[in-house]
């Protein structure tokens, strides 16, 4: 397919993300779909790195899914590859084998164990990938890595993706500098359980692979698991977290360590980041809308609903045609199967309350509703005026750009 | 907007639908909102008739809903009034006060009390609807009410309709013939529980409220809730049944009577042959996709596989773009949350078997595939291996048609 127009809602640069000790990467453009571009990524840690994944919850997982779901539980890494172009999803025994040989080829170029080789791979499914591709490559790759820029490994993983994603961040922990980087794909097939994509977070920070994998699972609800762009939960989703334990600082081995709060905290704001990214290159997106539910029996049934609306085609039809149809939010509230009182419902886009009390709101003005709906960047909020549960959930609209995109993506 | 093209889904000719004695109707131009167009159905039943319901599981449902729901266990009915235009939802105590006086004006026009009134309204959500615009309109529609012909109140009842549904069935009881006539409107919001829109069936067998209700329960399983368009359930989803009892029979009065299967069969292929029309009209739809699911370990987990598979975006954009991308059908049977072994897993298009065993079938031909896509009726099985479960979902495709419509409705 052509080049895709990048979208409206791309950043406008990309931040220079700063070398982590104890990590070195390089890119490759080996052709296994694209041409005139790099679609492979080595990384390598140094020994003692720990890492920490949180994978898809697909019943027909990816090969390579299933590959880190068995490695994982080992809490060390020292090379990741990643591959675009190819899910190898789907693939049966042959998927098995191209993991197990891929596996072994970069473990042999990086000269560690094949059991701390984590991989991802994102494309089309149900292609046999061939991993002896990768023998001449990723040892050819392991001859030149360096610390930076990070957005090559951005752009090595990107399949319908308009722009790089990476996000970072630097903070200080007993009065040394602690670094997180992180880089993510994904534009479409990108729905919570986990809501996408591929994702790779890499820090300095010392940390026990247990802590770090406490501190994924509770940091991804609220961003890889509060995005849609289309309800469709990928075979190959995969967030993968790295660290080096190269920051002078004391380790991190307890969730009631205070330090784990500080760097939590950080790591969220760089998945919440990354995650948004991703929204906002959503297949075909021209509007980015923040979902907000309050006022839920709990915090989840606020979820299920703020899930149920950001799903719903009506509703993202209506937002790509800057149309105040609050209406189908109502639909959408109403078909979550969650608790509703129709009667105590109020919904504001932005701050503007178009209904109240289960009907349109005294004094609306559709005027001030419609201009408000030419933005590109909307906040839509329904109070169910029923407990304390909230949620939100992040999404892009549905345009001619998604039809056109998948429409016609393996062709 | 202006007039949508008819769907090349369309069925060539319509039926002529007899007369069936004990009900009569008529139809008006109220201009509700359309203009140049018959907006309003007034169908009157004689004294004896029995009435019966399946309503949408919305929390939030429209007024009309909730006064079906409040009547219908009179289990009688001398009335029935439809409009268009304005589904009367999410409009508060108006909407409550204008449902009540809407019963009251027809109750008047046609001489019976007001809670034999059944109401249905279809079309914009959150707009009050003026009920004293029905007061002249009703009544000097009840001075013209006919038996035939049947097109005409399932033109009244249509929004984005391409085209009018209707279907019917003729059956021979205890040696006497027996009618059934059913019309429906749907063609967006349509998704399962209930699968949509407003459908009334009318027959002359004699029958009780308690089982007409319960076969009517029965078939839209297999009908109205088996189909989706874009997964979206509507607020003012409604299909009634009404029994005039004027066929000379013996009243049908329980489910063990041997007559019960017999005139549910024939309830049971007009439930399903109108839910198939509305597929068809589904809003931009260009293919008419059956998706069955085989040996998944019970019919309702075969269900909700078939569903998801039927309501992703990706799977129906492929359809839409001809294109035979069956890992977006793995992709589907994953994210269902159901039961699945991915290396059992078999699909087939059509005839056509293209994964096999977890991976693509050997000797896979793409562009026999391919020339399958590309025609408007197709058939997806998926086949799980692991019990004897099985359910088949109807749906469209996705196309720029349907943002089309969504992106323009209300404006």
């Amino acid at each position: 397919m052509a080049a895709l127009p990048v979208s409206p809602l791309a950043p406008k640069s990309f931040p220079e993300l700063p070398a982590i000790e104890g990590v070195r990467f390089a890119t490759a453009a080996a052709g296994i779909k694209y041409q005139n571009r790099t679609d492979v990524l080595l990384m390598a840690f140094d020994p003692g790195t720990v890492a920490a994944g949180v994978l898809t919850r697909s019943q027909c997982p990816s090969a390579a899914v299933d590959w880190c779901r068995a490695v994982l539980p080992g809490g060390t890494a020292r090379g990741l590859v990643v591959n675009s172009g190819n899910a190898n999803a789907f693939t049966g025994v042959k998927g098995r084998q191209s993991v197990q040989m891929t596996a072994e080829i970069a473990a042999r170029a990086l000269g560690c164990a094949s059991d701390d080789i984590l991989l991802a791979s994102t494309g089309v499914i149900g292609e046999p990938l061939d991993a002896t591709k990768f023998a001449g490559v990723l040892e050819e790759t392991a001859g030149r890595l360096g610390t930076t820029p990070w957005i090559e490994p951005a752009r090595a993983i990107m399949t319908t993706d308009t722009y790089p994603k990476l996000s970072g961040a630097v903070l200080e922990i007993d009065g040394v500098e602690v670094r997180i980087n992180g880089i993510a794909k994904g534009s479409g097939m990108i729905a919570p359980d986990m809501a996408t994509m591929l994702s790779f977070v890499v820090t300095d920070m010392p940390v026990t692979a247990a802590v770090l994998q406490a501190l994924l699972v509770r940091h991804v609800k609220t961003s890889f698991n509060a995005i849609t762009v289309d309800s469709d939960t990928s075979t190959s989703d995969t967030l993968l977290a790295f660290a080096t334990g190269k920051a002078g600082v004391e380790p991190l081995a307890s969730l009631e360590d205070p330090r784990a709060e500080i760097f939590g905290a950080a790591l969220a704001d760089v998945l919440f980041d990354l995650a948004i990214q991703v929204v906002r290159d959503g297949e075909g997106a021209s509007k980015m809308v923040s979902v907000h539910v309050e006022g839920a029996t709990s915090d989840a049934s606020a979820f299920r609903i703020a899930k149920a609306i950001a799903d719903s085609p009506l509703v993202k039809t209506a937002i790509a045609g800057e149309d105040a149809n609050w209406g189908r939010v109502v639909m959408a509230v109403g078909k979550a199967g969650e608790p509703a009182d129709r009667d105590r419902l109020a919904i504001r886009f932005g701050d503007i309350v178009v209904a109240r009390n289960g009907e349109r709101a005294a004094g609306y003005d559709e005027a001030a509703a419609s201009a408000y709906m030419q933005g590109d960047e909307l906040e839509l909020t329904v109070e169910l005026g029923l407990g304390a549960g909230r949620a939100s959930v992040y999404t892009c609209d549905l345009t001619h750009g998604y039809i056109a995109i998948n429409g016609d993506y393996r062709s």
